[in-house]
Formats: structure tokens, sequence, C-alpha cells
């Protein structure tokens, strides 16, 4: 994991910033996992041509758009 | 990414409105990855017409309708 | 999805109910994804007879009775 | 569905019960899908001796586990 | 499932011993579904040798490592 | 398991160093399951240049991140 700063709050000002990072904190967990940008430029295309694929990634969005929700208190 | 606004809040006046806002997350979540509308198109009949598929997305739906109904007090 | 009302309330007068209530739920995610219902009566002895297919949906029902029973305060 | 009762409520005295109870919910979700018992009973031997199939059924347990411990106050 | 006693209480004195309480609980589950020691020796090695059977598991000792968290109140 | 102390609270100083948390609580979901170092580093490749792979690992840090995000109030 890069230790620069990419992570300073879970507050967003809206709704939509708040699902855009849903979107990065789940690219951030393939990263940990796989950490060279050349396999992962490689892997983009499989997921991102497969049905299957593409659901599992909406579902990780979503989980992480449950935290980041509940952090805004639902921008209420 | 479009730049446009797309979601405004996750309030809705009915439980109905809300699980539709749902299904619409579920599908930015699948557009974020996949921005290609000409993709996605080709790829619906694929999981469309796939039970583990469909099951799958249904899947998404519910985890971004907890988001919703909580974000709304479930309505009552 | 059609215009009709199928979701007034996530209130429910039992757990029971509100356990089917998810089950209905969990349909419903798969109806907006493929609307088409002679293709879903196709697909069903398909999942319907597959053991992985029935645990998956078992967990979405899973996940849409958690939102019904927080709604409800869990009937107590 | 059957039409009898089968789910009065969350509540259980013990941890352990409300196990149990996670359990029953899980497997009332794979009848509601498919409730011919013919089946089910040739199917079980398939996720039963499938080590995917029952960390899948697992899952479903947990999650079905997580609203019953929040109805009983985590049993405190 | 056998009728003794094994889990009395989801409070634990440190995070680390609930998630121990999370493996335990993950594990029942899939007990539950077989309860033939014999046959889940013999699956062990299969999953325990798989990535993707490895991650399911820790999936779903991630979500009853939620459940657990809750009961402590997160050991605050 | 190894009794050596590896996760003495559920409090972070910032939403960063939570999510590495989390990293480190589902890699201990996998040891967990399969203890071998020598195992595990031959499997490492196996799901790190696999897209289906990624996006599970990626799931799970969700998940373990919503349990230290609550603990941690959101870092609010």
């Amino acid at each position: 994991m890069d230790t620069t700063i990419w992570l300073e709050s879970l507050l967003t000002k809206t709704p939509q910033e708040g699902y855009e990072l849903a979107i990065k904190l789940s690219r951030m967990g393939v990263k940990s996992t796989q950490p060279d940008m050349e396999v992962l430029k490689k892997l983009r295309p499989v997921y991102a041509n497969d049905a299957a694929g593409l659901t599992a990634a909406s579902q990780v969005i979503a989980i992480n758009f449950q935290t980041i929700s509940a952090a805004n208190n639902y921008w209420k």
C-alpha cells in the first residue's frame, strides 16, 4: 500500500461525491491486493467486459457506499 | 464517470421510489466500471438471461436499498 | 419496471409477513433487470434446481429481511 | 410458501437459540424458492459435500444471525 | 446441530477474542449444514488450497465479526 | 490461529489507518483458514492476477471497513 495520504475523510459535500468516494475505496481494495499497475491495466478489460464481473464491482461499491452514507448521516 | 449530477439526494417520497433509486445506484456502479454504453448494451442480454446473473443483480439492489431505506428512516 | 404501486410500506404486522415481503423485494430485483415474464419462467427451473442458485436466492432474501426487520424495529 | 406460522418472533432466550433461528431463516429462503421437498432432498448432498456450497450456506446464516442478534439487542 | 452449549454469549474481553468467536460462528455455519466431521475433514484441504475459497471464508468471518463487534460496542 | 496479540483495538487515528486495519483483518481471515504461509505465498499470485479474485478481496475489505468505521464513529 502506498504511504501517501489517499483517504483524508469519509465526509463529502454531496451524495454523488460520496458515491465517487465509494468507487475510490473499492479500487483501493483491489490495489492493496495487486499493487502492480501494469497487471491492473491488463485485468481491467477482463472484468469490464464481463457481466458477472461488472455486477460484482457494483456490489463492492454498494457496500462501501453504505459506509460513506452512514458517515455522512445520509446527507440529511 | 460523467460529471452531470445524477444523485441529488438519497431521500424519496415513497419506499417504491426508494427501490427505484436503489436500482439506479446499482446501474451506476456498473457504469462507473464500464462507461461504454455500447459494451453495456451487448452485455445486458448476457446476465438478463442468466439465472445467477439475475440473482446477483437483485443482491446489489438489496444492498443499495438498505442504504436508501436507512436514509429515509424506513419511510416511517 | 411497471408503474403500478407494488411497495406501499416496509411495515408488516408480523415477522413472517416481513419475511414474505423480503421475498417479494428479492423477486422485484430480478424483475427490474429482466421484465420479460416468459424469460423468467424459463429461468426459474434453472436456479430452483441448482444448489448454488438456491443458496444465492436465500442470501438476497436475508439481506432484504435485514432491511424489513430494522424498519419494523424487529417487531418488538 | 406454506401458510402455517413458522416465524412467530425474532426474539430468543439465548444466542445459541438465535443462531438456530438464523439457520431456520436461511432454510426457509431456500424453501420459498424451491418448495418441492423431494427436489431439496436430492440437492442437499450436492452442496453439503461441496466446499464452496458450505461456505455460501454459512454466509447466509451469518447474515440472518446479524438480524436476529440486533433484534435481541445482542442478548446483553 | 449438536445440543451441547457452544455459544454462551457474544461478549468477549478483547477484539481479538471477538475475532476468534467470529471464526467459530463461521465454522458452526458449515457444521450445521454438514454435521459429518469425516466429510468436513476431507473438504477442508479443498477450500484451504483454493484462493477463491479462502477469500470466501474470510468474508463469512468478516460478516460474523460485524455482529460480534456491535455486540461488544466495538470494545470501546 | 497464532496466540500472539495481533488485534489490540479497532480504533485508529485516521480513516486511512482504519482502511489498512480492514486489510489486515481480511488477511487474518484467510490465515485462520490456511495458516501455512508457504501455501498462502503460492496462492497469492493466483487471485492477485485474477479479476474476480481481486474484486472478491476488495469486497471482504469493504465489509471489514464497515466494522472499523462504525467503531471509530466514522472519524467524525
